[in-house]
């Protein structure tokens, strides 16, 4: 049964490569003709319509399948992770970017059995680089294997992280206070893409020695997870303990010294997590 | 004598391609092999192979050109911009992204004459993009024309800058009290390419409203600056007025209300200018 969900992550990537087409579409011809004031629409008739069109085309072909993906939980859907297959969807990661077309915008799409990220799949449309991750079989782009960096010293390293779509005073205080500790490690450089799933390729690309953020969402970082682990990495929540990809906090790291010596920096807060009940329910 | 300085542009666009196949080359081929900790010797060795294949190249066809350049200064020689034609080079803009293979690395020339930057090119030379400007003829990407953003509003903005290469406490205190304040505007996002020069070309192709630094260097900025006015865009001081490009400090925006509007938020401070004379003057 080794190859059981081979057919999945095959259709995975071929979605996820159509869907990034439309993604591209709508960024330059769409983008070409909007107003301003009606970008916010923009993006959200495009993660909808890509979110649609995974979700049918997945359903066509694996009726059995569940799925989770930041539209539907938008919509009211529930984000419950349960032992069956679910397909963990985000449409456009880096929605932000895909406004103003800057250059990292990304399908994500994770699958999940018995809580487990079985594949992996990243597509960094305007890049053009498909990552692709088997559990067990390595990680890739474009079909080329990927491998984190080697670095143990983090005064020698890039540390990824994002500012949040967060404004509340208290959360963004809490964002300075790790970014400054880590830049004073002091670190060789802070980056960030705008997006969780490109960030955890460049983590296992070798690009970034490491990737941390308090805010992600399950859909963001389940493809992502896998590519890194993948690829050599690990895993981490931002307290030091096993990640929880519901908990909206991780650390994505080349070893386990970069992201212990992450641990002791980062201010750590606790977001509602993704699959805490509705407000109705 | 209106296209008095086209050979010498035409001259740029060339050397620039081939400086930008030499860092490709290096950074593919040579970082396989090389050990973490010769990285840094990699870098000095690029840059210094870059910087003289372009002097060299320039000197041959323009034999009375004067140069600033990165690594010349860091040699010593004198940084006090002439009237007389001065090449103005940053053989690799964005070392730490170099160092790592994170995808944004540029070469940058600036063509000065009576303190006025004639032409900029920047080669963006992981992307392979190649943007240009010539003063009073637009600017472009790949011979598209480029316009900034024509957003006024800076909560829908996304601002560009960088955490810079001080670690001292105090710039760190005044770069991070900035960064604050505009993230707590709030802007719609923040982003840092990890260069100047490219943060500069996102400002010109509408991708971010507006890029600030205090830190950069007259090497890094002359090119960038005027492919950002030459675009549509606004130069200026974090203090508001005229911009000095060897005061370290750089505000460049699509618009003046923009621009002013960061002015505000920025914590100012002055690092020793680019001209001031060397210890032993």
């Amino acid at each position: 049964m080794a190859d059981q969900w081979q057919s999945s992550m095959d259709h995975a990537v071929a979605i996820a490569r159509r869907a990034g087409e439309v993604v591209r579409e709508a960024l330059l011809d769409d983008r070409a003709v909007m107003t301003k004031s009606s970008s916010v629409d923009l993006v959200t008739q495009t993660d909808q319509k890509v979110e649609q069109l995974i979700i049918q085309s997945v359903k066509e072909k694996f009726p059995t399948h569940r799925f989770i993906g930041e539209e539907s939980v938008a919509a009211g859907e529930s984000c419950v992770l349960t032992d069956c297959p679910t397909w963990i969807i985000d449409p456009i990661d880096g929605t932000t970017n895909f406004v103003h077309a800057f250059p990292f915008v990304a399908v994500s799409i994770g699958f999940s059995v018995n809580k487990q990220v079985e594949f992996g799949v990243v597509y960094s449309c305007l890049e053009d680089k498909m990552f692709t991750a088997r559990r067990g079989k390595g990680a890739f782009c474009n079909g080329q294997p990927l491998e984190v960096s080697e670095q143990k010293d983090i005064q020698q390293s890039i540390v990824a992280t994002e500012f949040g779509s967060s404004r509340a005073p208290e959360a963004v205080d809490r964002i300075f206070c790790s970014l400054k500790n880590v830049l004073s490690v002091p670190v060789h450089g802070l980056r960030g893409a705008g997006t969780a799933a490109i960030n955890m390729c460049l983590v296992a690309s070798g690009c970034v020695e490491a990737y941390y953020e308090i805010g992600t969402h399950v859909w963001d970082v389940a493809a992502g997870s896998l590519i890194v682990s993948e690829a050599g990495g690990v895993l981490m929540d931002v307290e030091g303990g096993e990640v929880d990809l519901m908990s909206r906090r991780i650390i994505a790291a080349n070893n386990r010294t970069i992201a212990q010596r992450l641990v002791r920096e980062i201010a750590p807060f606790r977001p509602p997590r993704d699959d805490a009940p509705l407000p109705n329910q």
